[in-house]
């Protein structure tokens, strides 16, 4: 029997605020436009998705747990402001050993200095950012294609 | 008349070793077969593309003023070891004013400390790293699209 | 018809504990007691409060959100120990854009290094620190008369 | 009327993956191993625990509190990744002035570098690193017959 | 027999230049303007307050020894650039042990770096920063009713 | 033949001032009553032990290859002052590969910033560290019944 | 009727020392000499000037405030090892908004460390050092000429 | 016989861009105006010079060798980016022992952090920021009347 | 003609303030019987003293020139808070070539990290710290009979 | 057939100015002469040396490709200023996995700080520094008879 | 009965080598000489002294231990290049509890950085250096009058 | 009469555990074979050689000191761990003025942060390092030829 991939698409802190918050930086579109759309990339790529956002870092945390015991095959996590912080989430997916891209919406190299540093990237297999929201399509094209290899040999 | 939007595919230092040097990280494809690749993807979406490489600075900063003369509309640039210590990169991709998008093969946050830092990064539009050489169409799979909005509403 | 301006009192982690805890340094007034002489203070100066606490950061900053859409005017807002680690609430003031003075009931620059840094404040209209639970008064009433001219003149 | 000590085991961030995890470093005792173990110790040295684990910071800091209120004489407090970021918890730790053993399975000091500060260590009693799942028990041999003196002597 | 409360209101380097200097920042008010309000409060507030400006810090330093000698019982203190470089001020205001508060017309979180740094402030009672003029007024009450109890009790 | 596990106590620089120096913070008991206590302790776990106190960090090096080339099982370490600036020691330690367990008697966390690095720790299996003497008895007691699992179970 | 541009030519601390103090570096010129020099160059300039030294960082701040309240077109400031410190210099002459020149006679870059970073440059036109006391010339002669455009076209 | 002195002006990298990039900064003054403009001001000066200008680092060390072999009497140099980075051209200079005047444009002290330190200005005589195209005429005006005296007393 | 040695005693900020200040640290000796002992310890010594004090760093800049110019064999100099910010000290004691001994009352190892760094200690020709104040006699003492040789000798 | 070792000898950056740059220091010996005495020192030997020197980074990481393509069996590499700038020859040496020996003329230690990191050393067997030009024979003996144990065994 | 105030003198590493290492610097008295010179002093002091120098750490240890458990009421305490790195020495001081004074032959503030740190400062009563071996006579003289007063008033 | 050249070989702590210690790093030959295999070495350049180990710092400060007096003309040093830390060896070595070559086997650049760091290279002549225990008779070698210019020409 077929059984479709899975792969979670996982926002953190804030970014509930998608489309409200600083609109001239982020555009209009809100979260709920944004999952709209990735359950239709996702379509397309035959690809199934779970999305979730919590400003709750614990949450965050038991979500991976959820998705890791599950058995998907990856995630497509952002996590807004715990990127800098949170040693708990880097943990988790260390742990959880679930193949993971980090996505930010923003080029952080050109924000604060203390955006330069993230604690996630090391236990992710890439980070995509600065690239807007295309910056989910990719991370999500990737995962259904994965292998590091080029991609128009597939 | 149509033009073709042109894209530069931009390499820097010890990428020419590309599929010689340590291919139990990067595999056995060698810089000629990912621009090959490269040409099919450009075909496909419907760019040009034109490659270089170089083991040179200078060389690659003379290259990305030609293209910004020549009116390209973007370029995807993997700096190799330059991303860490040329402010001269930096400077040119700045003052020519071209979008760029930065590169890397490898996840360069697993790696030492010194390659946690890109002076290129600031004036890229943004990056893609870790996703192997699948992170070459990806960009360039951007810059044929590229607005920032979602990929799956064009 | 006229509105009260309502002003939102936020206290964060471990302010549950106030009067309780170390009542050598904070005095045995309780979060409760504090509560319920800053509804009398505002009633003096004709304005509406609401008063709440947590030891959770992502409740905090989901009700920092609702508080902008609700359209208050203002926040005092003491972050007790994330002041000096939660980028997330950070970014969910600046995000919110919604006038807030950050307030500390002792003078942090007398204790331990890693409290002298606020991640907080660059995003707030100012601080006031160190003159005990006045503080609060203090910050209420600059909400009250806020434009930043000599208050007398009013 | 004769009452045991009682004596909280609280465990942080991720450590409900205990066993499940990364097996070959922390072996295939899982977390309710653990617990259960402890039950067993504690009946042996005629004490009462109560185990808490939980993924969220703000839940934690509600424990400690609530155990304090209820006159705990200890913790033993394996606090995770919230040991390098949680000023909250040490805050916490200080404010209630409840002794404290900070208990870690791994030698931090092999691992990362950002693994080497605890911002924890400087409220408890003190720590008991690298020792395995064995930490937690000499904690509540430690507690049990507390007071700084040669245990042999009792 | 009755005597009044003298409350000194001190500010250092260059705030001879307000209202003149980038008034789209500070607004027009002058330091007479500043002055005579603050004399309208202190009236009110039933205080006698006494104000000083130098743009010397021998000055500031002197003024300090001549009012703690004569007895006031607390300063108002703007040190302007002197806030960051003077631990001559920090001296003589620990040493003359005369209650201060210290203030700021702008929230200096926002400015440079180096402005991030008081070393007046461990020796302060405690700070208002970014409230702008009102910043005085507020402390200037504080001194006329301080104990850090609630304001509103008294 | 029967052979007991043989585990030597080394007790580094200044530690012959034990119950000497600093007794309101160490207690009266000296160097002697501290050994005298674990040939006891030792008695009770039917292990041997040998026990070895020097100002010279090259004795401490000598005693620990001697230990090395006569079979012992492990070493319960105190290097004092020497924690945080031998490198001898701690190559000494992982050249002989024995298994040690660095034991301090106060919390060194609330001690000088200096002292919060430990050479030493690294190479240990773990540390004990603020629980008093009894930390050499716990030290002992995890030598004798050493695996890391939980000691209940054994 | 035509007036003369008018520009301040200002030295800090211990240039009174010029010509006395360390000969084989500086030379034996006294800053009276140099400032006749100065006089002599002005008149061939066609420009006015006027000449002020003192050891007091307060005394040079009154006299930039004075020289911008009369309308002086620019100022050519040595500030000696004020440079490095006063933040009060630096926040005049942003201030007062007139164009200054910082000119050190010795090339910094070759002495200690602390005089390489200068608080006064961010805020001048340029910088003039290691030019001798012809960087007093120079400076002047770029005022008067003043339009950062090729000297020569003039 | 007579011998004009011999000044080297030397352009490092993207200083082709000259017009071109960032008119709004650097104005419409190219390159070759600059330096046609060099020559003419070199004429008046009495004195000859040579212009070189090129974005490879090697070069620029060749060429610097190159002068110093045919005797030129001193340089102006521009370093563009590598003045931050190369201690290659830092030791070429020194090794040639070739009086060389450090110019920028800019003001490099209103720029970002990294473009404040220079490699080059310890082995300089001095250097010119700041005061726009006019700093190489000064640096030039210099040469040709070198030797740290007051100019106008020649 | 016999002249005796002069040697100026002088000290910095806020030691106007000595026996007031902190009188349990300090003792209960003002400035004016500190100034009377050493002019007894002087006459005995056979040596002429002259004593000055100011909170104006340009006031002590003032009179270590004027010393120097009038001949003084040697300065005996506590700079207060001025020890740890004042270049402007260190350059004018550098430039007048006089010798002087820096003299602290208390031990400035045992307070705060910044008065661990002195400014002015690499242009004297040492330091008494901690010893009270007869620092300032031994100091005197050295003056008397300078030359490093052992004094018993002499 | 026999084929004799082929060992690069490999010099960076300004070594083309060996004997004429601060001869007080390196001595009067040219590259040429240098190389002419390497040539015999090889014979010696009995392997076969190529020599290459340049000023441009580009063409030394060309070089080393080429050698590494053509199966040098080691090189002997003095970077000059490369050494701590040039991560890019820190790759390719890594990369093309070639046995390489750095050596510096001098003691890299008695000089400037930034001389003290050597990005090149942890891609390197080893360094020989400090030894004059003896250091570069002494390297070649080593590739000659390779393999780290003591040399007189052989 | 009288007893004699007993005074040890202690040199630490590489004082023996006085007068014969680097006389140009340190003179061509050794230590011998110092020593019998020392005696003299405490001849004429009415005090005892005892000589010891060692260059064992461990040796300096042992030896304060002894004349601390022997009543001596001070020391002078010269350690050489243990100053910089003996946290052994620290801490024997700090527990045996004995004044001490810190000497230094000569200014080690314009010595290397890493002599600017001195380990034993905080534990002394204070420092005298750069005064020569007088350094040693002044201590003397201070530990046979100590009481921190005014020498002269004895 | 002829006399041969004396070298010293020192050998700092741990390495009597040489071959014992990490044999998989350090292969097996012992101290005592490095030893005799060095005297062959001798024999056969005609320089006559004595070796020391020890594990106490002070034990080989004494012995540099011995061999100093004795006239050898060299020294070969390992100084293990205490390459790091030992800054009373780098005094002696300075102080003794002898010609010492540092050795060490393994390429410390590859290995802990605290290992980059020498204090020992800036007295010495130069280093080796990474070439195993070849390094021993490469720095013996360069000993009996010593003088800085090409080996070969001798």
């Amino acid at each position: 029997m077929f059984v479709m991939k899975k792969i979670g698409i996982l926002n953190g802190v804030n970014l509930n605020r998608l489309g409200l918050r600083e609109p001239e930086i982020y555009g209009k579109t809100t979260l709920e436009d944004l999952e709209n759309n990735l359950f239709e990339t996702a379509k397309t790529l035959g690809v199934e998705i779970e999305c979730f956002q919590s400003n709750h870092e614990g949450a965050l945390v038991d979500k991976i747990c959820e998705w890791a015991d599950k058995g998907f095959s990856g995630i497509v996590f952002n996590p807004g402001a715990f990127t800098h912080t949170s040693i708990a989430l880097r943990d988790c997916i260390a742990g959880c050993n679930i193949p993971t891209v980090e996505v930010h919406i923003s080029n952080v190299y050109t924000r604060e200095e203390f955006r330069h540093t993230s604690l996630i990237a090391p236990v992710c297999i890439g980070q995509i950012a600065g690239l807007g929201l295309a910056g989910y399509d990719l991370a999500l094209f990737w995962h259904a294609n994965v292998n590091g290899a080029l991609l128009v040999t597939k």
